[in-house]
């Protein structure tokens, strides 16, 4: 029975846990890190503060958690394109214009992954997710070089400018002031326009030849 | 008398700030952020850690004014090249050797300025001054799209995604990981390589003609 008791706790701490995960991704995709506090959380999970402490040992670790499991869809997203049918050029268009239509819809959540300053736990899951956007381009990258179509050399080195420029381009557009211009009608970028410049700037700058428009 | 006082009183103050922030600096340009600890920072400069904390709030604070100071001194050196004599593409193939050369030369600083983990304070900080860099850009593109000798349209975006490109390439080739292969004498870039790689990257980009090699 002590088997059982335990077996049956471990299930329940370990859907509690989904269910705080999946709370406080809700509240980073409506306003950011800044609106995951463990308080808040506690709240919507329908929990005490306490026992939130029992699941994740400190809200850095929390935040860095919902980062990962956020950016892993992301990047498997991105993976199933650049792997996916067509010319590497065809596929880098389709993967950059995939991924900023997804930053686009999801605003709040994609500044949050990309720029929003907070814990350095987050910081540190993002460096190793750059890695891992860089290594899908790395295998695009090579493949275009073996086929004749792009034309570079240090494929780690343009693979981490590419992932440079997609989320540094993304950063502005993204950020709540940008948002507020567009709420109020001012003017500024529609995703087809970045989608769009951040295709070409991309596709040029590893020496593939332009498509034609 | 007490007029006097306390204007020789507020001099030692900021005579005592600035020499608090040259430690500071030292401290992160030897060990990164990561070294910055105000107990070890109060016994570089020679003062109670108590004092330290007349002078800057919070350790976020200080780290975020450190960071300041150093990323200034970087946007005025690119602001130079960028506004100096030459062709806008010669200016920007020469700006980015120099970013690029002086990142190499102090590659601790510029790897903690650049994407250490690091308190939200310095985060703020980054997203400024990742615009001021990008400001920069915007006036030479400007330039030399008025020459006829960039073709690029959303020059914000476009500044942006140089300035993510630039940051990013540099992460890698400067973290420590990369110092200590370097150091073990396995393969790593050199400042040549990584330099010329992202000198064709981004005049590519912008849709310059290729420079003759």
């Amino acid at each position: 029975m002590a088997y059982r008791t335990s077996v049956l706790r471990l299930d329940r701490d370990l859907a509690l846990r989904e269910r705080i995960l999946a709370c406080a991704l809700q509240r980073v995709s409506e306003g950011g890190f800044a609106a995951l506090t463990m308080q808040a959380l506690a709240e919507d999970a329908g929990i005490a503060t306490g026992s939130l402490y029992r699941h994740f040992r400190s809200k850095g670790e929390l935040a860095a958690e919902v980062f990962a499991t956020a950016s892993q869809g992301e990047v498997d997203a991105l993976a199933q394109t650049l792997r996916g049918p067509g010319s590497p050029a065809a596929r880098l268009a389709a993967g950059l214009q995939q991924f900023a239509a997804r930053a686009w819809h999801s605003r709040r959540l994609a500044f949050a992954l990309i720029a929003e300053p907070v814990d350095p736990e987050v910081d540190e899951q993002r460096l190793l997710y750059r890695e891992a956007y860089a290594e899908l381009f790395v295998e695009l990258l090579a493949e275009g070089v073996a086929l004749g179509v792009f034309r570079v050399q240090q494929l780690n080195l343009i693979a981490a400018c590419l992932v440079g420029a997609i989320a540094e381009s993304l950063v502005g557009p993204l950020s709540p002031p940008a948002r507020a211009a567009r709420e109020a009608g001012r003017q500024s970028l529609d995703l087809a326009e970045v989608s769009q410049s951040l295709i070409t700037f991309c596709l040029r700058a590893v020496g593939a030849e332009e498509p034609q428009s």
